[in-house]
């Protein structure tokens, strides 16, 4: 079977099949792991606190376009990716490492915007660049691992969700997707529109302090809007071993996106992801306390069931219930 | 400039500097960092012991060739080169982060082999594969995070040689380079010498215990070949702003590749790269006491000595002094 057959979360599967199969608990660092692959970072119990370890790459031509992007966005964004993933934990992020691939015929003053792109998120941040890696390559490619800690005794995670929990997310949604595609279309639109598109598409902010305040305030499962809402809320449900339904009037799609996007501004707010929103499952009243002490906006927008693990339903707004597994995104365009 | 013209380690020193330049030693992360981009981890103190960090990519038709590698000897080596800089600081490897770029059209049979080679040196190394990311690119691409901690209150640096030191290397060098030679030519050689050298080029062996011992036994200065001994000696003389002076008499060449490549063996071993052998300097009463401890040879080779930093001169067995900076890789070529 080919990669491309199995799909990315059926090759994590495998893989991660391979390395439970094969681990020995002899050592210590295994007994020690608390959190491996599969949820938005490995965590594992340090001398004091607890340890969190993400990676994540950015690949020309795969997450980006030179003709589109800057390379002092392209420095910020494949920070931000690694720190929202430890946002998402409810983490500190304290160091990253920094591999490249590039071309050799790479101009020199474009990596010294990468480099000054990544040293201004990872200051913003707390941050600290640490280390890395050159190799050579055909395209440029940017690995990068975020190293953090916990403040408390656990994290949170994707497998957390109990049935009865709401389903909440911080911001708006749609905004990175509608960015990109004004980017790739080279959409007019005006000035204040086209730059908080622009920003949410290349430099995404994470939520980190909000992360850390799910925690705080006693959230246990959550993960960053990344793939897109559904299927993030998917793999918290498989994860947990539940079910979702989530009501599409509900979703908080950004204004802007309404207005500049209407036909699709559904289908781009429930799949667009890359949004770095934190998707978190809780009770009413933590989520009220949520609201209470973060400064962005926190919308109910579902609950978590009992049923089929990782089964999404969406209610749309003419009433009727969508199984997302099998509808899927193309079924959900249809309807549009 | 392009990235070809200044070079790997010009794009180092670009990147550092402008890491150095905008890093706000207001923020923690910085101010706990004991090494940042430029040794072969990362250090930082934790809450305990000191935390050490690096990544190392090989990316298909710059450091690997499927033709001439397999899978599981790949997984192997990703992971390898990584633990190598782990035992060049002298640290206790504990965790794995693994990011793939890869070809839709690769087979997943080719994955499961990737991931049995890492299981198998990652149990023998007491390693924990915690976690990753997979994207999807062009060409395959094995990006590993190794995560590990020191047992002592301080590193082996590259920055730490002093003049009068002697510089010593582990085991024998100029195998790895010659595996690879074979393998590309495709040479016929007899089967015992055909298996240590497809082993040391495609599955080598890091030096992580022999790297503790380095540290318990006293030795300061310390790193792993893999550009090339020369090359990397003169990595710690410019890290340490001293000069080494080596005989090639004394160079530890491996008896088979005398054997086998008569006429550039000195050139394999001299240059030739990724044997993962630990090269350091330290008194000759600690040289003596690493003998003692270990069971692999140790040969010094030369010694450290004031003078131009960065500085390697060669005496050639003729008697002769090749200062290397002006000399190159070139020049000893015609020479071989």
């Amino acid at each position: 079977m080919k990669v491309s057959e199995l799909g990315e979360f059926g090759l994590i599967e495998l893989l991660a099949d391979i390395v439970d199969k094969t681990k020995n608990l002899q050592n210590a660092s295994w007994r020690q792991l608390l959190i491996g692959i599969g949820d938005d970072a490995a965590a594992w119990q340090g001398d004091g606190s607890i340890q969190l370890a993400t990676t994540d790459s950015l690949v020309q031509d795969t997450h980006f376009d030179l003709n589109i992007t800057g390379w002092e966005e392209l420095g910020w964004k494949a920070i931000a990716v690694n720190l929202s993933d430890i946002a998402a934990m409810g983490g500190v992020p304290r160091y990253a490492l920094v591999s490249l691939a590039l071309p050799g015929e790479l101009e020199t003053d474009s990596l010294t915007g990468l480099y000054q792109g990544m040293a201004h998120i990872a200051n913003e941040f707390g941050v600290a660049i640490a280390g890395g890696n050159i190799a050579s390559a055909g395209k440029t490619m940017i690995t990068v691992t975020v190293l953090g800690r916990l403040e408390g005794k656990h994290a949170l995670t994707r497998s957390a969700a109990i049935p009865g929990d709401r389903v909440a997310v911080t911001g708006y949604l749609g905004v990175s997707a509608s960015g990109l595609r004004m980017l790739k279309q080279n959409l007019n639109l005006d000035a204040e529109t086209s730059n908080l598109l622009r920003q949410a598409h290349l430099q995404p902010t994470p939520r980190v302090k909000e992360g850390q305040t799910l925690l705080r305030q006693g959230v246990r499962a959550a993960i960053d809007v990344s793939d897109g809402l559904i299927a993030d809320l998917a793999h918290i449900c498989k994860a947990s071993q539940v079910s979702a339904r989530i009501r599409e009037k509900l979703v908080p799609i950004h204004p802007v996106v309404q207005a500049s996007f209407k036909a699709d501004c559904r289908q781009l707010a429930l799949t667009g992801g890359e949004d770095y929103e934190l998707l978190f499952t809780a009770t009413n009243q933590v989520i009220e306390q949520v609201k209470q002490a973060v400064s962005c906006p926190v919308t109910v927008i579902g609950e978590i069931t009992e049923g089929m693990p990782g089964q999404v339903t969406l209610i749309d707004t003419a009433g009727r219930s969508i199984d997302w597994q099998k509808a899927g995104w193309e079924h959900f365009k249809s309807e549009a």
